[in-house]
């Protein structure tokens, strides 16, 4: 079983007056590996909109802290205040960002359990669900880099997109999982991270991720992505996501999209990593997924002290949605639904 | 007819003692507009290397004003120094870059005319025909420009990958004098740029020429244009070349290859614009193209001071080809190629 390489998320300092949520800033990395304790649920959700931590999964478990963090705050305030303060601090989590649905989804679950009186017991109790929700996060990690592992069956370079390791679960990751399992069951060979523009989480996260590992690697820019595969011989492409609906079309990283097309055109297997948490079968397709729009500058800032001496038009969608029908397979903890469609995910989660 | 909002090559300075080579400095734009004379045709070899001009029909143009230079240097040299040094000459300047072809074949042009005595007579020759090679890229991107904004139908928005304006040619360009020929006549309505990792040259460079001739635009990451095609409905895509084989298969700036396969999958028309001078037909396809390998640090240098602690191993081919089973058409100022094959390209040049 593979063991997390760095904690991105983790409940930390628990004491009489309550604990904290501890994140490592992924701004910064990979130059420096700086952790932060937050003791107010405010600031998580504001580490989650601005991308301190980020990943899907990393945002369920965060957010499920976040909530721990609002009732030990709830519980110093006047009894009759308690509800109202709780409730507006969970809606406050749970639309820091619009896309994973792991984030409404543990708040959700966290929600579910404080009915009742809020107090010492159900600050107790959240924790101790939280702790549960990052505990199943690690074992449906595990059990995915299996799964995605035992589905090569010879050695390959496999290519990834965006980050999805340690830094973007509660353990050590969807895609990434697979790519580390893959690599001690020597089924993957090297790897290929594109860079991902234009928060370059291939280029700084799971570059960082794969040194760590020392699994051989070659970053990319995303553009070249196809051309690696024509010309490369890429066995497999490994990629998360953010929100999957009943049919199985999955929301990722944009950029996705693109690289499943690339996929298909060059009958390269494309698989989508991501445990049910991820799923949203409320969601037909994803034609409803909501797709996050983020500020100009993540683009544009990349000229630094080049800038242009015009206002820039640009577009830029955070996410794209990948048709199941580019999907090879999805694999999630609870097996691996080969060409997605409504039918077979149904089975699944039955 | 379209003229040029700005040179980036051109001959000044012309006097007793010869002229100059002056090159708009690219690598500083948008943020400044820096003009560089240039009397060394060391320098403009240089130049061409380190991107100060680039696009394949500009770098014909500043290498026939580097031969001009060589041979004003020659002169200065006891006459039986003379060809040596020239010939000397000649090779540096076509080695400067191995991609475009434009290179080689406009010293080969300007190398052919200075069979006999290098002297002030051969010198004011070479000039003569460089400036008609400008002269005549100049035409032929009026040409193309005219058959491109034919080729459309109806009102579009196109999509556009790295530079290939004023600033990559001679004159209004070739992908782009279509855009902007196409602006003008009511058939294309915006624009998209793709940003064109690593050098940025679309977010830099389009950008700023789309902006100077006020042509509605957006620009996006590389990874956001198959999304963009997917739900925007781009009409068309045209992007230049830096050599076209026999066949038909054209490399240019990687990710067009990319956007290629993007552009089929949504069965979105791809147009090549490029001049004669771009077409080597001594290559029977697109495998004998070579490609030139650029620095790593044109890849992690975007992390500027967020350095990772490790060695970062990359791929940068900074072209790729795009097969020409994948064009609906190659705009040339011989005419247009539709569905090009290698019959096809024989009957536009016999």
């Amino acid at each position: 079983m593979l063991t997390s390489t760095v904690r991105a998320v983790q409940w930390v300092n628990e004491g009489p007056k309550g604990g904290s949520c501890r994140l490592l800033d992924q701004k910064r990395l990979p130059s420096e590996e700086n952790f932060h304790d937050y003791a107010d649920y405010r600031l998580v959700s504001k580490a989650i909109a601005d991308l301190t931590v980020r990943g899907a999964p990393a945002i369920g478990v965060a957010a499920a802290y976040a909530v721990v963090l609002a009732a030990q705050e709830a519980c110093t305030l006047p009894e009759n205040g308690r509800r109202a303060f709780f409730d507006d601090a969970l809606h406050t989590i749970a639309v820091s960002r619009p896309t994973a649905v792991n984030l409404g989804w543990a708040v959700a679950r966290m929600g579910g359990l404080a009915t009742g009186r809020i107090d010492a017991d159900l600050t107790a109790r959240l924790l101790r669900e939280a702790l549960v929700i990052q505990e199943e996060d690690i074992a449906f990690n595990n059990r995915m880099a299996r799964l995605g592992s035992d589905l090569l069956r010879e050695p390959v370079a496999a290519m990834t997109y965006c980050n999805t390791g340690d830094l973007a679960t509660g353990g050590v990751g969807t895609a990434f999982g697979v790519l580390r399992q893959g690599y001690v069951d020597g089924k993957v060979t090297h790897v290929y991270t594109c860079e991902t523009r234009p928060v370059l989480q291939g280029l700084r996260l799971t570059a960082w991720e794969l040194a760590k590992n020392k699994i051989p690697f070659t970053a990319i820019c995303d553009n070249m992505a196809a051309s690696v595969m024509r010309a490369r011989k890429v066995g497999a492409v490994f990629v998360g996501a953010d929100r999957i609906a009943a049919n199985g079309d999955a929301a990722n990283k944009v950029g996705t999209y693109a690289l499943a097309v690339a996929a298909q055109f060059h009958r390269i297997p494309f698989y989508v990593v991501a445990p049910s948490s991820s799923f949203d079968l409320t969601l037909a397709s994803g034609e409803g997924i909501p797709i996050e729009q983020r500020a100009s500058e993540e683009i544009v800032g990349v000229l630094g002290s080049n800038r242009p001496p015009y206002a820039m038009s640009t577009f830029n969608p955070s996410f794209d949605v990948t048709p199941h029908e580019l999907i090879t397979a999805i694999i999630c903890e609870k097996g691996v639904i080969v060409a997605p469609d409504t039918k077979k995910v149904e089975m699944v989660f039955r």
